[in-house]
């Protein structure tokens, strides 16, 4: 089979005025940036507000594994053959970060026959939203440490919030010392690097419905605290306006095109562990005006992106989810039962019979969302016929539907089965049930998570989490919703549990803070946010010819 | 009279596409971003062989002052003035940097009634190339320490010479410790940020003529010496290509208006002290092919900018340009005469005689690179009728042709005079004669701008430039043209030598290397490569509403 770039550069793309043509919308609401990408304007969901919501479908996944998944490579086989079946359909999809592009893990604009094109510049700068939040953020740092150089608004230098943030995998950021070099250059303090997409500017861009929601979330973004303990917020910076205008273009939607030439939205792209894990709302909310099937997913496995999305963005913005597709594959799930990575390709029906339960419990998981779940096996060429059928029998045993996803390598053909079932399950009017309530209390809402999604048997919170508590509940931040952050390498909140663990003791090792974004974090474990770069990066790999043809993205 | 951005939002932009038309580029060769921007690709420049170039004029002025000179909206009413007058011209400029935009200095995109466009966006992120050249910049930087760290290529990490970059005003990153943290983090060593501006990449992209130019030049960089002392370049780290992908769209001119629809490209900002301080040569050359009369800036006051671009940037891409414009200001002339910045409004004819000698010495130096001098006097409303006189006069003694910009009150209007003035000088056939050759020994390069430029005495070196020189020669590069890094407060090393100094001693105090960009720095002074912001920074001034209307932007 070819590469991914090469599948996509053998590709004929339709210019992107065509398919906004075919969307109606107008030519005042996008600006082109180059012939296949347009950004449309989210204003532009204003004059739409007399139509119907489409049906919304979330792609979600078992617990990862290094074997791969191929969420996103299903999410577009799913929403082209959706369009195949003659019904509309746009998907949404997260934006590629830079640093890990040249870092180890390529892109992240779907494989094979399911991509979002252009794909090159989907997974380099593309329309320059990151770049907007990298500016943005690293615009608080600096006004923090000046108003620190000046001495204004009392600020304790030693309890900065706010790190800083570049779009590159570079551990030696990770831990620094600032200000050094004398007076002129401020004071000297502890700080760090996290990678943008950690940034919670990051997720407030893409939790904000319009220019207004930004700066208002902008400006409840807690920085700091002053030498009194009290929170200082970037409305005392006075900067929300400066932050906003910096992020004008990134709010708006980036309108680019299936390897099918159907229309996807591909915008924005916040962690699931330390954030919410799903595309900007702007997208999704258009997406949804503008055609009857968005399909969208979430981040890492069900427990971290599925959880966020239906108990905390749904909620948020009175979303009226559908259907849940699951996505697992043989290979990941015969890790999960204990086979090495090496051995993969190899039929084995043991080790992946071991490796079930993981599927198990995302199932059941998903189920309490009450709404339809489809589990979609993605197919890689290794898959024996005996280890599909063995999947397909468990699966319809626990009564849930399921489909082989085939669309890696097949395209829309490949999905066909999966979006009929997919279109059935929409037809049922379900209602999305969430885990907790806004109204709990903060250990409530934790205790139902851990129980219901995590399987723990109890919760204990350390001595930092339990002095963190007590500075959310002052100053009344402990009514916010709950993001967890955990591992994503298990539905517990140890890397090394795998399969489907039950019964342990889950630890709350502090909170912080996203005043912003609008949630408070749990942090059950030590969550990277600034990656570092393989021994042999994939950067050495990438080249261009004369011409601009790039070679060794992917 | 209205503020700039009062002016830009009033005026009436045409569509770039029409444009991009009436400049006959066909629509393959450009690609849209948004409606008034347009990435004109550089490999149109292989389909205009065919084509003489136009009129090249350079717009530089005299010593800079905190009253400022104007020399964006000289150069842009010149350009809008020689359309005026029925002949073709496009103004090539450099895009502003948000680091400064966000700080005190505000935009770069001329003023008045003199203004390119759409200013919010050539002053905020506009096509991203500075972005891009911070992302290729901090890969440098982070492939340098992961080799580090996993012990390739022997590098000494206490001779790492490629700091970080960011697009941001940030004191607090000159002097920092990065690798803190243990084991995972790589190795503690000292580390600084500079402003992206300062980039030796900045300087490659603008004097890069195609994709295989560029990732040659990137190849070349020197980012440390290994253990042995030795040179370890790009070409070492093997990402030469990765650099060149992320800056294939950068290189592309940014094709944008003037507030009266004339053809402008705004592309690139390398610094005219540590760089050499002109746009990206890609848009001077296509604009030379475009046009018949093509006026463009170099930074800072002749000393620096002109100097470069005449004994470096010419040379290099056997440009031939035709005149100079030397741009004065009244109030900065009272300013060199000893007059207060508080003061610089009140009719002075004293300070201002005083402070004729810079005009002087510009006008002088000028002289030598024996094109055409034509001193444009940008016209303030305070100036008062006796002083315009005194200067007019005074210039006109000197053998030179003097004209009253009024371009920024005015439009191309008032510029119609200067416009004149600077085709009749085109007309003569002027052959650039610069100051030293690219043959001469380093010392004699220095030799020659100390004494017909800066107009010191004499030359001395500190033992670190006497030590650099050596590791210069020893690996071959002292053959490369010199730029000169000093003070832009005075033709001379020592920015409180205000006027004319002369018979001084020039100090030498290091020497760098930009290998890439093609070029020795000579460093003459400190030079500061990250500014800090301002207690009460612009940024509080910005704001947008939710229609997307800026404030404060200027």
């Amino acid at each position: 089979m070819l590469t991914d770039i090469e599948i996509a550069r053998s590709a004929k793309m339709r210019k992107i005025v065509s398919i906004a043509n075919e969307l109606d919308i107008p030519e005042e609401y996008y600006n082109l940036h180059g012939k296949y990408i347009a950004k449309v304007s989210h204003q532009y969901l204003n004059e739409l507000d007399f139509k119907k919501d489409g049906k919304l479908i979330m792609v979600t996944a078992i617990t990862p594994t290094p074997a791969g998944e191929g969420k996103t490579t299903t999410s577009i086989g799913l929403s082209m053959a959706i369009n195949k079946l003659q019904k509309n359909s746009i998907v949404t999809l997260r934006e590629p970060s830079l640093g890990p592009v040249m870092g180890i893990k390529g892109g992240a604009a779907g494989g094979g026959y399911a991509q979002v094109l252009p794909m090159e510049d989907i997974n380099l700068h593309f329309t320059g939203d990151i770049h907007a939040v990298t500016t943005a953020h690293n615009l608080i740092s600096a006004i923090v440490d000046t108003y620190i150089k000046y001495d204004k608004l009392n600020i304790d230098s030693t309890r900065v919030l706010w790190p800083r943030a570049m779009d590159m995998n570079d551990r030696s950021l990770r831990d620094i010392v600032v200000g050094l070099g004398g007076k002129n250059n401020g004071y000297p303090r502890e700080d760090s690097f996290v990678i943008t997409t950690a940034s919670e500017i990051m997720a407030i861009l893409c939790l904000s419905k319009d220019l207004e929601d930004l700066k208002e979330r902008l400006s409840r973004i807690v920085v700091a605290r002053n030498k009194e303990g009290d929170p200082i917020t970037v409305k005392d910076l006075e900067i929300s306006g400066a932050l906003a205008v910096l992020l004008k273009d990134a709010i708006n939607p980036n309108l680019v095109q299936t390897i099918e030439n159907t229309p996807a939205f591909v915008h924005g792209g916040p962690f699931a562990n330390i954030a919410h894990g799903t595309n900007a709302i702007t997208s999704t909310k258009l997406a949804l005006k503008l055609s009857d099937y968005v399909v969208t997913e979430s981040g890492f496995g069900s427990d971290l992106g599925a959880e966020k999305f239906y108990d905390f963005v749904c909620p948020t913005f009175g979303l009226h989810p559908s259907a849940t597709v699951l996505v697992a594959t043989i290979r990941a799930l015969k890790y999960h039962g204990g086979q090495s990575k090496s051995a993969l390709s190899i039929p084995d029906l043991d080790s992946l019979k071991k490796g079930l339960p993981n599927l198990q419990v995302h199932i059941e998981n998903l189920k309490k969302f009450n709404l339809p779940v489809i589990v979609a096996i993605n197919k890689f060429e290794t898959d024996s016929q005996e280890e599909i059928k063995l999947v397909l029998d468990f699966v319809k045993d626990l009564g849930v539907e399921c489909s082989v996803n085939e669309s890696y390598e097949k395209g829309s053909e490949g999905a066909v089965d999966l979006a009929e079932k997919v279109i059935k399950s929409c037809e049922k009017d379900s209602e999305l049930k969430t885990i907790y309530n806004f109204e709990d209390e903060l250990e409530i809402k934790i205790d139902k998570l851990v129980k219901n999604i995590y399987r723990a048997g109890r919760v204990e919170y350390t001595s930092e989490a339990i002095q963190s508590m007590k500075f959310l509940k002052k100053y009344g931040y402990d009514k916010l919703p709950i993001i967890m952050a955990k591992t994503q390498y298990s539905i517990s909140d140890d890397p090394h549990k795998l399969g489907f663990p039950k019964d342990y003791t889950f630890t709350i090792r502090d909170f912080e803070l996203s005043a912003g974004a609008g949630f408070i974090v749990g942090l059950a474990g030590d969550m990277l946010r600034m990656p570092g770069l393989s021994k042999v990066p994939n950067a050495v790999n990438i080249d261009i010819d004369k011409n601009g043809n790039i070679i060794g993205l992917y």
